[in-house]
């Protein structure tokens, strides 16, 4: 019996997933779909925000990020994956959101202020991009959601959506929607090959779900070590070094992990070698996932109809939202 | 046969229709529907923008507007009325368009600005209200509405719609929209019982089309005419004077309206009678409207039913263009 918690979660479809995403939040969907009803939402109306220019890499990409969650092992008995563009109700209530939120909140929320900098947006933001966290919201609230994953920098998201449903519920005295909490990820941020905080598509330093073994064996031999460790000998710094990163993160045999540590600290153990080791690991962990994936692509018509399946499924719920709402609204004729 | 335009017009439903939207919009409407293909929208959703703390009021005026547009003659078998909330296909387009629109091209359109300071928001504008003009853009678009009556001061909807329509067309290479053209007023905007330039329910200077004789008659006899025009005998100004501007616009004997300017200006046409005149010129135009309106007011289920029904009809033209918008952004599953 599943507690009574709904999750809802997703991705913005506009590239396939990688390493960080398996440890920050898909390994979490296979448990929380045992624990709760979920909902997986693949976010192409909010990937259009900043990719309104490149609509064909958004619509590729809702299949790349369909069969990664399938390799993962997200289990479509379990969760009801379903594409954004096809809830219109969605839209609906985003614009019926937006009256209760002021320009000025929205200009205020951090994490909007964070990702506008970082896209180089300026000036000239485009209205659909200070208006997401409104539109997160409706996303939220469409199938009633309480359990949010996040990182900690979406946890202004959810204030959002919390102040948001405050002012419905109290503006029309109803109490349609629960408020939704977020499930703060525990796991720190996996850091990409080059060593950079943050692995991305974008940066270029990321090992995808679905990378061949030479293309996964090129990407660990190019991983950022310790630049002063030069011949085999020397003594070799793990703090900061990618490869005993990912060692922690994803070998299972710690009393080995701390071994190879021990004697790279000392010096004797080689960059080549120990990579080589990494990339065993990584190979075990991605092979399977590598072969289910490879099993559903040859099947992408089934795959999408899993997926309209799952989105008929929350158009019902999301139905009786927006009805609900309607009534409150008393904008049901 | 009717010429390839395509009418979109319509209002909010936050109070029964005057006289001023009678000379401004509505007799217009009755000729235009005989010209070209028309849709008259009652515009719930943006109504909600400025009174999301009072949806009743927006909720019991969507009926009370209807009665006026069937009482004055706006014919179900040549208009499509719809209630923009029915619409949602309208939301999603808003949504889109959205990001093809900058927040500070909004806070610039001089509509918006003029409305803002009217409305008094300041600092906390509600981001559905500066969202607005998209939204409008949305419900021109969605039927391809090519002819917009407007009065002078919503020009700048014109051009920010057509500026999201050359976006639109050029970024994802379709011609999914035609442009819109303003078809501009060129009656000037009726003044209010008490003078002031803009007859308006809020302004509670206003002569309803529903208005019962009774009340005609107490409007008419506390209109403003010229404060010097004490005795019956004193000479009389006309400019500026609410009861020769009326008759002017309402009655059709312009002799006979000629004759009392110059009796009142030269002395001895008393306020009382010349009221009681434009009284019987007033009543004589609105009662058969509000005849017509009463017997419509006995039949609200059907009433429901004809604006249901084009409802329906619209919610196909909808689906229709938004299917060629999925097409155009590659979001068509």
């Amino acid at each position: 019996m599943k507690k009574q918690e709904i999750v809802l979660t997703g991705d913005r479809p506009t590239g396939p997933l990688h390493l960080g995403h398996l440890v920050g939040s898909l390994q979490n969907r296979v448990k929380l779909q045992d624990l709760y009803k979920q909902y997986v939402m693949i976010a192409d109306v909010q990937a259009m925000t900043d990719n309104f220019e490149n609509p064909a890499k958004v619509r590729e990409n809702v299949m790349e990020v369909m069969l990664d969650y399938l390799a993962v092992g997200i289990d479509p008995n379990k969760t009801d994956f379903f594409i954004q563009s096809m809830i219109p109700e969605i839209a609906e209530l985003t614009v019926f959101f937006l009256n209760l939120v002021t320009v000025s909140r929205l200009m205020r929320n951090p994490t909007v202020k964070t990702e506008i900098k970082a896209r180089g947006f300026e000036e000239s933001i485009p209205a659909g991009f200070l208006m997401y966290p409104v539109s997160q919201a409706a996303d939220i609230t469409i199938v009633k959601g309480t359990l949010i994953p996040v990182g900690e920098d979406q946890i202004p998201v959810i204030e959002q959506t919390n102040e948001i449903i405050r002012s419905f519920n109290r503006l029309y005295q109803v109490n349609v929607f629960p408020e939704a909490q977020p499930l703060i990820s525990r796991v720190a941020r996996l850091m990409g090959i080059d060593g950079q905080a943050k692995m991305s598509k974008s940066l270029s330093n990321a090992i995808f779900l679905s990378d061949s073994p030479d293309v996964l064996k090129k990407r660990v031999m190019s991983m950022y070590t310790d630049q002063n460790h030069i011949r085999v000998e020397d003594p070799g710094q793990i703090e900061g070094n990618v490869v005993f990163t990912y060692l922690d993160a994803f070998d299972p045999d710690t009393i080995k992990v701390a071994e190879f540590k021990r004697h790279y600290q000392r010096g004797g153990l080689g960059d080549v070698k120990i990579k080589q080791y990494l990339f065993d690991v990584l190979n075990q962990l991605l092979t399977p996932i590598r072969e289910k994936r490879a099993e559903y692509a040859q099947e992408r018509g089934e795959v999408m109809k899993i997926l309209l399946q799952g989105t008929d499924r929350v158009r019902q719920v999301a139905a009786q939202t927006m009805s609900e709402v309607r009534t409150s609204l008393k904008l049901n004729y």
